[in-house]
């Protein structure tokens, strides 16, 4: 195996370099999609790679790729990168660290003057997290053919979807709504680098996780319906509450995530609340919930038990109840090939490895529907806590996910002789 | 006793044709505080009063006063009013026919050629509902003296905090900013006629309710400081979810409520969630919740039940809650003489009538504090509901309230013998 290790201490300092853009008090980072400080870090990429003697491309939804060009230009890239926002108070790592691994893998390889056959693509996609807008891997989708480019670049702002931005006008004043067709091209293969944000690897002491596939999660919004009335002088006995309705829908969430095992999950994050004044008593609640697990059966059993839920408060509360399923993803199965091959490297290295399975959406799930994928996942400290301003990996922790990829991609890539 | 029973068709019409600013579809009216809508209600009340032969005074927080003089303009002058916002989706008679009941009573005066020793102002306060800006009864607080003008002034919209308008832009913007000192003196009585808002006149088929006083309330803003996490990889055994934990406090808040007899309440209908996206365990909710009785020492066993609630969801949920409190308000006893007068009145014209306490705050709360003030309700039908698109009283209704008005009126303004 030749030797390409990164250069670990570039690489911390770009990461941390960019990490400023949108930096928190608390040293996390804030740096919404399509936000004004979203446009500063994709510049200061974009930079970084025309430096690094890469050709920037920007596609219609907003992605960048980052070419090196290969010795056979008509070789299908190959691809590896992650995304630049953040959710609202998040962390300097969740997304950044595997954009900021496939540029210190281009430093790498210009630093020891190594060609490679294929073509390589750093890629930035737009609006991962699906914070600002919905749905979370918006950019990765669009390539992949799951989502349209129209109706995507009209969605508007959640948290103000009357006068907020589209994400067309959000695009164009960040100067990022590109000319170059979204997809229509099959990468040679995708390599995406995370940082695990949970507990698991710990566990286990791994510096590297290979992930070979993602749980199951179905997401839905439950519409809760009751009745807009007085807080003073409407009796308790009258009321129809959808707020009350809607707490107790959300304890029963709790509840079944934790009613199945280590492998259970159930979220309820997001409310639209009417009218949400302190003077009346809550007509409508709109609650953005899910329900995950690694078993297909098991959450069968969850989505269920969320029906049988929703119909339990309408009786108790006198509300109706809407449930509509406006999403779902997986179960993934990560190329074997590529799940193979990044297990092997890490080995080679001398990584301690273990396999595991992602919970959470990430680019490389559409990504693996149009070319083999593979991810790695680098050890995330202070108990795996993410999407928080305390996330945290060391500096070793994201070079030895580096030396990983590095070594993968070349291998995918394929290096021309000296 | 005179005969100036009013005009109830005229009332009726123009009741009907104010509530087409701001109508909704389904028959309601959603006219928030200085916003434009707001405005041209305004504008149309000011055009009837100067119709009416009134002089027009606009003060330092957008109060509106139309004086009708007084044979002896040193008087102070008898005031009679309400207010024409609403809350969101709120309905055409909730304040608003206090105000009409009022223009019609210097209508039906000015028709019989009625002068007055006493000048009668109409007033209209601002920002009653307190839905918009914080807190409610802002325009009769300042006016009293119980808040400052220029933190008033200064205060912003809840529902958009960082962009929205203050109280002083709001004004700005619709042309009413007066000019008038604020307060500063203090009227001969005041009046106020306002719907029921709930079932109570119903049961006994009254036909006009005499307000003697007021429960008692104390408003708190409850802070849930949890962990803000990543959805998917936390596992549920680790998590700190800010609003599962508000859940299960709204849940207590409830069931505080229903537990202390037919006149407790206690409501939890406005929240602030950090961050409020699909993909980040909420870190921080603030709940806006009150407790009501009219029973002191009740009300006092249910505070203290709220501060063991939070307890309790502290100790359940791993997360801390303080309780602020930021508001309070009764019990009102509103001044013997005038709940005389108008019982007396109301009993004089052959109305079905009875004494009632108001749960909610009303302007006449402020106001009882500067000079004699009463209040009488006219009733509501649909059940009583009120802050709804569903709110709903006859025209004889209001025809019947506003009669016991001009009486009242009239025997505290003085008639000037022909």
């Amino acid at each position: 195996m030749r030797n390409i290790a990164v250069d670990g201490e570039r690489l911390w300092r770009d990461l941390m370099e960019i990490g400023r853009i949108g930096e928190t008090a608390k040293g996390g980072c804030h740096r919404l999609a399509l936000s004004a400080e979203d446009g500063h870090a994709r510049d200061l990429f974009c930079r970084w790679m025309r430096e690094a003697g890469c050709t920037i491309t920007v596609d219609g939804i907003g992605n960048i790729f980052a070419r090196r060009e290969g010795r056979d230009p008509a070789r299908p890239p190959v691809m590896v990168g992650s995304h630049l926002d953040t959710v609202p108070l998040g962390g300097k790592f969740d997304g950044i660290a595997g954009v900021l691994a496939a540029v210190e893998v281009v430093r790498t390889l210009n630093d020891r003057a190594i060609r490679t056959e294929a073509p390589i693509e750093v890629v930035v996609w737009t609006n991962e997290e699906g914070s600002r807008f919905s749905p979370f891997t918006m950019g990765s989708q669009v390539f992949a053919g799951q989502q349209s480019l129209d109706a995507m670049l009209a969605r508007r702002e959640l948290l103000d979807p009357e006068r907020g931005a589209t994400v067309g006008e959000a695009l164009d004043r960040i100067g990022y709504r590109g000319t170059a067709p979204v997809g229509g091209r099959k990468p040679g293969c995708y390599f995406e680098l995370h940082i695990e944000q949970g507990p698991e690897m710990a566990r286990d002491d791994a510096e590297i996780g290979i992930v070979t596939g993602s749980f199951e999660a179905r997401y839905f919004v439950a519409t809760v319906e009751g009745e807009q009335a007085h807080v003073g002088p409407t009796p308790m006995a009258v009321r129809h509450d959808a707020l009350v309705a809607a707490s107790r829908l959300i304890l029963e969430i709790d509840r079944i995530g934790r009613a199945h095992g280590v492998d259970g999950r159930a979220n309820a994050p997001h409310l639209e609340l009417h009218p949400n004044v302190r003077g009346v008593i809550p007509g409508r609640v709109m609650v953005s919930c899910d329900v995950r697990h690694r078993d297909h059966a098991t959450l069968g059993r969850m989505h269920g038990d969320l029906v049988m839920a929703a119909q339990m408060v309408e009786r108790v509360h006198g509300v109706t109840v809407t449930l509509e399923q406006y999403g779902e993803f997986g179960p993934v199965a990560f190329d074997p090939g590529m799940v193979a091959l990044l297990r092997d490297t890490a080995a080679s290295l001398g990584y301690r490895h273990r396999d595991i399975l992602t919970v959470a959406g990430h680019d490389a799930v559409p990504l693996n529907t149009i070319c083999p994928a593979g991810m790695i996942f680098c050890a995330s400290r202070a108990g795996g806590i993410s999407h928080n301003e305390r996330e945290w990996s060391e500096p070793a922790d994201v070079a030895a996910g580096a030396n990983v990829l590095a070594q993968a991609v070349l291998a995918r890539a394929g290096v021309v002789p000296d």
